[in-house]
């Protein structure tokens, strides 16, 4: 009989935001399969584990899910990961492939338990905390109250995909935005409306940043910012 | 001195979707409030939590949370559920108030914290699993791929608001959506565009439906609708 997979979001980085059914899954499994640039390099996700479960050497299985800018290059490397863990599966192993924050939105994980799926295997997804909701948390703030219509752009790739939006919504959260911040500054300033940014930068994690927005600091790849309209707090319910 | 209280999140049904952080706050705390919106009543997220830790009846505080159409009625529960909390801080004693799903997305547990902090007590919140992830994870589905972007409608109030947006992202969560499910068919009939819609009803709860949107059941308040638009697996990473 053939194992099941369990894709698992770890949370963004305190490893006291891993859920129970994240932590019970673990402890189970014969496998943790561990998504690494390249074989070697540590794994952020694993990282978070490590501080909660004692998992032995011999059942930590690294992964390779290079990143690549080519679609079919990146499908190929997806494949070849899921076909890696099928191998396990097939030998009636079961196995917990980890990810950063949630499972389903914006995780590699997905696309080998999506794969894997339908493919015919027994997969399950164990959802967790996505990285603007703990940093939400940390900064005291809420991401949507009453009325108000929350966006989240995932993995953001340019200043334009925030001006076509930014008149629909009420709140924005903007991931991966490290490389944009002071362009932000800019559109933020140029706008009629009062809008305040925060900014939370590896959450849960070393050089952990959660305060205003402020072009003059350097940012980790792993950077959330969040917008909200001012005019929210005095809206109707 | 002042006693602390936290604002956590205890996810949407699933009490294996509690954080450990959250399960740690809870065992800690004096006392544990929770939203009711009428003494007497059962509130679903102490049913979560009871179902994890054991918490003793002296230890359990209902507070009102009456929901009002009027903005200023609405406040003014808010303003009382805020002083029947702080009079347990001002005995030096610490609490948890506890909400559903996440603390930062739509909940009323935000808006006592929020006060409470303005007012100089110390508090802190504890992010949880939004039902819209659980619900993902347990359809199976990811709410964002690549470069799609996400809108999260925490509270629908009428069909205007998913047609307004619906040209402008890729991916759309749309929460208490149950008096709608009949207008959101016809209105995806409608588009040129294929679009897949699931539905997310009493996520880890009694009753739980996750699949296919489909008129002809009746639903529940508890109700998520996602929408994916069809192109989203063709296109460029």
């Amino acid at each position: 009989m053939r194992g099941k997979l369990y894709g698992i979001g770890v949370g963004p980085g305190d490893p006291s935001l891993l859920t129970l059914q994240a932590k019970k899954r673990l402890e189970e499994v014969d496998y943790v399969f561990i998504p690494v640039k390249k074989i070697g390099e540590d794994s952020k996700a694993f990282g978070i584990v490590e501080q909660v479960i004692t998992i032995p050497e011999e059942k930590v299985i690294p992964v390779i899910f290079a990143m690549k800018r080519d679609r079919k290059e990146q499908e190929k490397g997806w494949e070849l990961a899921t076909k890696q863990i099928a191998a396990y599966l097939e030998q009636g192993k079961s196995g917990a492939l980890i990810t950063l924050g949630d499972v389903s939105i914006y995780s590699t994980a997905f696309y080998v338990c999506d794969r894997l799926k339908k493919a015919g295997y027994d997969t399950e997804m164990v959802a967790g905390i996505p990285s603007f909701c703990a940093g939400a948390s940390l900064a005291g703030i809420s991401l949507a109250e009453g009325k108000e219509s929350l966006m989240v752009i995932p993995s953001l790739k340019g200043i334009e995909q925030i001006k076509q939006v930014l008149p629909f919504f009420d709140n924005l959260v903007i991931m991966k935005a490290s490389r944009f911040i002071a362009e932000i500054e800019t559109l933020l300033q140029e706008q009629e409306e009062t809008m305040t940014a925060y900014v939370m930068s590896q959450v849960g994690m070393e050089g952990e940043y959660i305060g205003p927005l402020d072009s003059k600091r350097e940012y980790e790849y792993l950077t959330t910012v969040v917008i909200k309209k001012e005019s929210n707090d005095t809206k109707e319910q």
